[in-house]
């Protein structure tokens, strides 16, 4: 599979552990860190230690998995343990996991005594496709996801296929989500190739096409002016329902994606009735995006603490809320303020379903 | 005075306020937040708020005045703020007051959501030659000084040299110590002029000439790869020394320019045996700030805790301490590495005058 070019940073998908102990090896940082969480110190780790058994100048910091993880409290903890180890300008960050393992890590390093290098090797399919690439790195605070962060790139980004082996069921489904998301914004073809794919077992390829879709945009757009908004799809609304799952459903909280998949639905209504999307197309995405995901309950009652969610979205200005809706399937269109009563109707589609 | 470009944003020197005031009603910005302590919000506030009477877009964020205050935890305070009053990405920061406000104001604004645009308006003669200038933006974690920042620009620099007036003869001191090191690196023609002028008084002219001598520093390297360096002049053990300062003194620690005078002294010292500076030079650097500065008193049993923070400097690197020295008055050399014997016995020189 072709390594993938961004902004100024390999995106590997052949070999990669080799490539990544390559990296390591070539000398130019004084000491190394993996950023890990129960589960990739577990399953993935070993694949790369395994590697490293003539080197003495690295560290394991290991934090909890899940979203709670990623409060600015356990990035404190983070920054302590680099000062404790001796962590230099020229040491360098290999965040091992998930989303949350390179949101954090990336935003820890870019932080830490003025920014020291980092790479990513994304263990989901999430991270795989999603988090990795396009340089955006963040935190929460109060559970509002990535309110604090930054825009720093990757040095190299190392993408193992094998990896998803060990990965459940729903947590490919939770990266699935923004394949689709790939495909419905930009790419009707990629969209179409999902559709008649094995959706429970993406293949490197459509991973590989899914990472070319998010780079092009990213690199196009770097700090999110204009065109990157195109992959805040679904968002709006997903956002505020993952936030408000977590707050609310505890252990039994949605995972990223299938809270983008219902984002998704809803803001696919809102751009049938505002932005030219057809209701043939509107079918079309609900069919397949319902029958992949199970279904959640949203219930009336909770629908102003969602659009107070909303309202904090980092993407509002003047204390409206905007969204990237369809025109049709593989165009979008960004900045469509909604009202209140909109983000309502398109939340009761979703339950009508 | 000329206002001076800086990377891609200006320094004014003239009517500064009015600036200031035609800035922020230029119609760019959503909202804006003023960030003072205690001081400032009394002493300099009104000289703008007086202009923003048709203003009700602004809000005030208020901290504790003093290097205690640039601690993580206040700055999370200033982020929930930030959420509280509804800031969005097209809000704007203005940082009143010293170095603390400057540095924890930029960091806080250039991390939240990813980035908001932020301004200085430095209150004292240290942020007004030293922390306002360069782009760097630093909090401090276990009081180990700016260990987490970002280099990040801001929009504009507004020098009032009114706001002196109201500042006690040590705050002026503790300015003073970062331009006479602006003379030591880069100028001997500006370490000429300060000797000359009355130091406890210094004019807008020797402080636009400091500005501009940091300001051509910084131009030329913004990310500290090089020639910055030579701004750490004094500051390897200048930081150790205020540092424990501000750990072991509390309410009578030493001010910024007082530690960094004291490191100056005795880097100074290890520029004449290491560095190639004659024994006049040190000689009259050392007559020069030691006249100016109150003696401090530096006990051999606190030796060992000062190696200990010097290794704790984000400028070393494979655990050894590294050092900018000079090589003549005005002329200096980045990267000297310093033993433990021989900082011991500059700091011994210092203790010996």
């Amino acid at each position: 599979m072709k390594t993938i070019q961004s902004d100024n940073y390999p995106i590997y998908f052949d070999n990669s552990i080799a490539e990544l102990v390559k990296f390591i090896k070539q000398g130019k940082y004084s000491r190394f860190f993996i950023l890990t969480d129960e589960h990739t110190s577990v399953h993935c780790l070993p694949a790369i230690t395994d590697q490293l058994v003539d080197m003495d100048y690295y560290d394991l910091i290991e934090i909890n998995a899940g979203e709670e993880s990623k409060d600015i409290d356990f990035c404190i903890g983070i920054w302590k343990m680099l000062i404790d180890f001796g962590a230099d300008r020229k040491s360098l960050m290999i965040n091992l996991g998930g989303g949350v393992i390179s949101d954090m890590g990336g935003f820890a390093a870019s932080t830490f005594k003025r920014g020291i290098d980092f790479v990513h090797v994304p263990t989901t399919l999430l991270s795989q496709v999603d988090a990795s690439v396009g340089g955006k790195t963040g935190i929460d605070i109060n559970s509002i996801k990535n309110i604090i962060g930054t825009f720093t790139q990757p040095k190299a980004v190392f993408i193992d296929y094998d990896f998803l082996k060990t990965l459940p069921a729903r947590q490919i489904l939770s990266g699935l989500a923004e394949m689709l998301k790939h495909g419905l914004i930009t790419d009707a073809a990629y969209w179409d190739a999902l559709k008649k794919s094995d959706l429970n077992n993406p293949s490197v390829e459509l991973i590989h096409w899914s990472v070319e879709i998010k780079n092009k945009v990213v690199i196009e757009d770097p700090t999110e002016q204009g065109i990157r908004k195109a992959l805040n799809f679904g968002h709006t609304i997903g956002h505020a329902v993952e936030t408000n799952s977590l707050l609310n459903d505890k252990k039994k909280a949605l995972t990223h994606g299938e809270a983008i998949a219902i984002g998704m639905i809803c803001e696919a209504y809102l751009s049938h009735k505002k932005a030219g999307l057809s209701l043939d197309e509107l079918n079309e995405i609900t069919t397949v995006i319902n029958g992949l995901y199970p279904k959640y309950n949203i219930p009336e009652s909770s629908f102003d603490n969602l659009l107070a969610l909303m309202l904090k979205d980092k993407k509002n200005q003047n204390g409206q809320i905007n969204c990237t809706l369809l025109t049709h399937i593989g165009q979008f269109s960004i900045d469509n303020i909604c009202s209140g009563h909109e983000l309502c109707e398109s939340l009761k589609y979703y339950t009508s379903l």
